[in-house]
């Protein structure tokens, strides 16, 4: 199977949305009046980013749902997505899976793919996704202020957990390590909630490398600080296993640990209710978990109001 | 040095075409009215498109030349573009060396980087490029039309020729080794043509894979044919080296010779002064080499007109 068979067999699909999508040497569209255009790009790599273990389907999954959590962060709808992929091999099962995968996600956002570029390599795969929103209301990290509450989407630690099984640090019941595992590898990402926080959030990042590491990117942004509480922040946790595990483990998984694509947000008190109507209309829990401080400094509090000392870096691929 | 730090030191530049550059979960520009945005995206990989000997800011060059060129092939003024690497180690003479000769080229362009993505694996360069054309001009594969002349930019061959000598098959004196290998490791992307033949081209496509592959591409997507005279098309043929070599290799390296990034495009003969002017104001050399043809055959035509029997397949990365 050569590279052109190859694109035509599995990833040439119907793009409507462009005027121009894959076969060309660029895609061609025409944008929208009164809208600004969002772009952002991740590349995925074996041992890295996923283990080798993963199944094709999963995988296509994970690799645009990292991207559309980028999107989602930003209040954006997702419109278009190129894949560049390097393979090692041009394996008709394996690209099966992963274009199923890729697909069901991508139709599930109306996501369309207008380009890419495929070669023989160690198996990389770097994705771009372009989506937009009405003038001046893209969610930025810096927009932040002092008082506003602070929230997460969903729930943490699940896909720390599955990687500390994976790795041998801890044994969990199979029935507990195949739903850590599946939220690892097919993280949902928060595209009807980042839409519907529009107009209300002030500021918003998606969760990739931890709570702590990722809320601090925003806190850094907006130049201002906030103080979580422990006693709200722990509803986070994911599976019910994790409640049982030690304490350091439980915060570990909660505040530092990676990969699951939820999203952290600011918004004003004034606007507990209608942030509570967005998360209920976009079908995603979310929970409060602390507030923004005027002191540049990200602590934690335990129940008795007491700072908690966390020596929870986050993930660094050069660290 | 950790990923924020690599990020900060060789690829943080001011974007101000962009409302938001690098640094928040996407980037967000405004699109202009009356224009069409274009999209395209390379992926590049040690051993397969460069030489592990390639000096790092010619591979900058590179990997950004080959992305500004699919822009070109449509005739699109570059705008952004976003950057993945994936790198076995953060080597910071590498990383020096690598983003000085990117950013060169971008801002001989103005392409300003607004997002990416780095990690650590074995060394993968994945660019995305955006540009833009007034409403209606951009310049599609599909446009060819029955008469129209067919014309390349600039020379090709040594690019292949410099591959040749890579390999050993042949053995050439320094100086003409040393410029070929420049053509073939910092390529020109045509921008300046591609704009300029704006409503001229009827049809183009950018020369990665060798001219007869692509030009195939380009008569299939406008579903003609073509006839080349290889009494003009030899006139590609790019240092006076290939002038002595045999002439089966002169016609390998000038017909089927990957990676030179010239353009190739038909244009109504009625418009040859325009074409010229054309390809003057962007001071870019052209060669008429043939014309589009009913039949929907591509045949290369000898001194006495008579079609040559050649097996000249282009570049599949999995043939």
């Amino acid at each position: 199977m050569g590279e052109f068979e190859l694109i035509e067999r599995f990833f040439k699909r119907n793009a409507n949305q462009a005027d121009v999508g894959i076969g060309d040497d660029c895609a061609v569209w025409t944008p929208r009046a009164g809208h600004q255009l969002l772009v952002s790009t991740d590349m995925l790599v074996e041992g890295r980013h996923f283990l080798s273990t993963i199944d094709p389907a999963r995988l296509g999954h994970k690799a645009l749902a990292v991207n559309l959590s980028d999107l989602a962060a930003c209040g954006a709808t997702p419109k278009f997505f190129l894949l560049s992929l390097a393979l090692p091999t041009a394996d008709e099962a394996w690209l099966s899976g992963f274009s199923r995968g890729l697909f069901e996600l991508a139709d599930a956002h109306a996501c369309q793919l207008i380009g890419g570029d495929t070669t023989q390599g160690p198996l990389n795969i770097s994705m771009t996704v372009i989506g937009e929103v009405p003038d001046s209301q893209a969610i930025l990290r810096s927009g932040a202020r002092v008082g506003d509450d602070v929230y997460v989407s969903g729930h943490l630690g699940d896909a720390r957990l599955a990687l500390e099984a994976f790795r041998g640090h801890i044994s969990l019941p199979q029935s507990v390590f195949d739903l850590a595992r599946q939220r690892m590898e097919t993280p949902t990402p928060r595209v009807a909630l980042g839409h519907a926080l529009r107009c209300m959030a002030t500021a918003m990042v998606d969760i990739s490398d931890g709570l702590l590491g990722d809320l601090g990117h925003l806190l850094k942004a907006s130049r201002v600080g906030a103080r979580i509480e422990w006693s709200l922040a722990q509803g986070l946790l994911a599976s019910n296993s994790l409640w049982l595990c030690p304490d350091a483990l439980k915060m570990n998984c909660v505040l530092s640990g990676g990969d699951d694509y939820e999203l952290v947000f600011t918004a004003p008190s004034s606007f507990r209710y209608g942030v509570q109507d967005a998360a209920k209309a976009s079908g995603t829990p979310i929970t409060r978990i602390g507030q923004i401080t005027l002191s540049e400094e990200l602590s934690v509090h335990d129940v008795h109001g007491q700072a908690m000392s966390l020596d929870l870096p986050s993930f660094d691929h050069f660290a």
